[in-house]
C-alpha cells in the first residue's frame, strides 16, 4: 500500500496529501469507482453538491466500510457548498442533506465552492442547481462572503464539519476573509498546473497557514470536453516533450511527474481517473522525487492560463470572477 | 477650450471624462501644475493621501479660484483613503484632514485606494504613511472591506464626499461589496492600458453601472522609475510602431491615441504631465475619433501585464493582491 503523507491543517486535523477528485465521475460508475479507489489506497475523496454524484459516492464508501476495507475515521471526506446555498440560513440544512446523501454524519472538510452567492433554489425543485436559472440568466443572492463564512463556522460547532475552507478565492478576498474569520480557512482549493502556477497566491496561503489543494493538475486535459478554445489549442501537458523527457528520466508516467511537481512543492492533489491503472499510478506519484532542477523546469511552463473561469461556460460573459 | 464630455455616475453626479492625475507630481511644482492645468481646461483632479502633495495641489486650486479662473463647483476633486485608515472610526477624521489640506469642504469623489487594511498610523507620526512600518514589515488591521465601505457611506451623509468609489478592486471583491453596499460604488479606478485591457472587468463594471477610470494609460512608462524589470524590457507604448502609425494616420501624438482608445471605449482617464504641451495634448485627445478597426488593433496588444502590483515595490512578495 502506498504511504500517503499528511498535511497538518490549522484546524489541528491531518489531511492526506493525495486524494481522489470526484468531479465528472459519472453517476453510473461513481459507487464502483470510489470503492475501487479505497481498495487502491485512497482515503481522501473530494466531492461537491455540484458534482451531482454524492449519493453514489456514498454507496461506494458504505460498501467499503461494510466489507471492512476501511473505517469511517480513516477516510477524509470533502464536500462543497454550492453557490445557491450561500444565504446564512441555507448552509446547515444543505449540509445535512449532503451528509444524508453520502450516508455519513460529518464531513472532514467542507468548502465554499465559489465566492459567488446565487439565489436559493429548493433542492426539491432542481438539484444540483447549477449556475443557471432560465436561459442564461444568473440571479445573485444578497449573501456576503462574511455571512456565508459565519454559517460555515457554525458547521464546526455543530459537529457537521471537522474543518472548513474555501475554493476558487483570489488574494483580495482571502485577505478580507482573514479579517473577520473566527475560524480561519484550513484549505484553499484552486486550479493549479504548470500553465497556471499562481506562485504568489501559494506564497500568500503559506504565510497565512492555509493548505492549498490543486485541482486540474493535468491542465487543459480536464476541460477539453467543454470545447474551450484555449484548452483545445494547447499541447496537453502529458504529451509535452519536456514533461515526457523528465518522466522517462525517472521511469515514471508524465501524469505522475505533473502530480509530483505539485506535491513536492507542498500542495495536496486530487486527481481523478476511472481507469484502474491510472488510479494506482496517480497515487503512486508520491513515491519518487524530482530534482529541484526538474521542478524549476516544470514551473517555467507558467503562462497564467486559467480554464475554470465560470464565464467560460456561458455564451456571454455573465459571471467573470477571476482577475 | 476643449469640451470635455461628462460621465453620469450612479450617484447622480456628473464626472468629467478627462482629468489630471496627481500621482508623482513633485511637491515643488504641484501648485503651479494644478493651476496651469486649470488654465488649460482641466476640471477633474485625481489626488490621494498617498501622493503626499494634497496641500500644494490645494494651493493651485485656491489660486485659480482667487483669480476667478474657475469656481469650486466647476471643479471635480477626487481623493483616496489610504490603507492605514481603513478602520471605521479612522475614515471621517482623515477625510477631514485631507479636506483641510486641500482647503476645500467636500470631495466630489472619494475612493478606497487599495483593498488592503493596514494598522493605523497617526498622521502626526508619519504622513503619508506608505506601505511599510519598520523595514519591510507590513502590519494588517482588522478592518473588513465592509467596515470601511460603511464608513465611506457615512461620508456622503456627512456631506464630505458627493460620490464614493473604489480603486484596485478585482471582480470577486466587487461582487461581495455589491452584496452589502447601501450606496453602490460610483467608480472603479484601475490600471488600464493596451498591455492590460481587463475587458471582462470592464464588462462587469458596465453591467453593474460602475464608471471605470483608467490609470497608467501609457503602460510601462509610469513605472520605469521603480526599476521594474518587466516595465524596462517592454517597448514603451508611445514608441511602438503600430501605435505610431495609427497616430500618424490621424495626425495625432501616440499618447493621444492611447488616451482616445480608452475614452472612446467609455472609460475616464487621468493622464499626468508637468509639460505644458503634453498637458494640452492629453486633454485634446478627446477631440478626434479612432476607427473601430484601429481600436481593435490597439486592444489586441493585451498581454495581461500588470505593473502596479504592491508586491512589485517590495524586496519580498509580502503583499500580493492581484489575482
Amino acid at each position: 500500500m502506498v504511504a500517503v503523507p499528511s498535511i497538518k491543517l490549522s484546524s489541528g486535523h491531518d489531511m492526506p496529501q493525495v486524494g481522489f477528485g470526484l468531479w465528472k465521475v459519472d453517476n453510473a460508475v461513481a459507487a464502483d469507482t470510489v470503492y475501487e479507489a479505497i481498495k487502491a489506497g485512497y482515503r481522501l475523496f473530494d466531492g461537491a453538491a455540484d458534482y451531482g454524484n454524492e449519493v453514489e459516492c456514498g454507496q461506494g464508501i458504505a460498501r467499503a466500510i461494510a466489507e471492512g476495507l476501511v473505517k469511517r475515521e480513516e477516510l477524509f471526506i470533502v464536500s462543497k457548498l454550492w453557490n445557491t446555498f450561500h444565504d446564512g440560513e441555507r448552509v446547515e440544512p444543505i449540509v445535512r442533506k449532503q451528509l444524508a446523501d453520502w450516508g455519513i454524519d460529518y464531513f472532514d472538510l467542507y468548502l465554499i465552492h465559489f465566492p459567488v452567492a446565487l439565489e436559493y433554489v429548493d433542492p426539491s425543485v432542481r438539484y444540483p442547481p447549477g449556475w443557471h436559472y432560465e436561459g442564461d440568466e444568473i440571479r445573485p443572492s444578497k449573501a456576503t462572503i462574511q455571512e456565508t463564512w459565519t454559517a460555515m463556522e457554525g458547521l464546526v460547532g455543530a459537529g457537521l464539519a471537522k474543518s472548513i475552507g474555501i475554493s476558487n478565492f483570489q488574494a483580495q478576498l482571502v485577505y478580507d476573509l482573514l479579517r473577520y474569520a473566527k475560524i480561519r480557512p484550513a484549505t484553499l482549493q484552486i486550479e493549479h498546473h504548470p500553465y497556471l502556477v499562481q506562485q504568489e497566491l501559494l506564497n500568500l496561503a503559506k504565510r497565512e497557514g492555509i493548505a492549498v489543494t490543486a485541482y486540474s493538475s493535468f491542465g487543459p486535459a480536464s476541460f477539453l470536453e467543454f470545447n474551450m478554445q484555449h484548452a483545445v489549442k494547447l499541447t496537453p501537458l502529458i504529451e509535452d516533450d519536456t514533461i515526457k523527457s523528465i518522466a522517462a528520466k525517472y521511469n515514471r508516467d508524465p501524469s505522475q511527474v505533473l502530480l509530483r511537481w505539485a506535491t513536492q512543492r507542498g500542495l495536496a492533489i486530487i486527481p481523478k481517473s476511472t481507469r484502474p491503472a491510472l488510479i494506482a499510478s496517480n497515487l503512486a506519484s508520491i513515491e519518487f522525487d524530482l530534482s529541484e532542477e526538474d521542478i524549476a523546469k516544470i514551473s517555467a511552463f507558467d503562462r497564467g492560463i486559467r480554464f475554470n473561469q465560470p464565464s467560460n461556460y456561458f455564451p456571454t460573459e455573465l459571471l467573470w470572477i477571476f482577475g
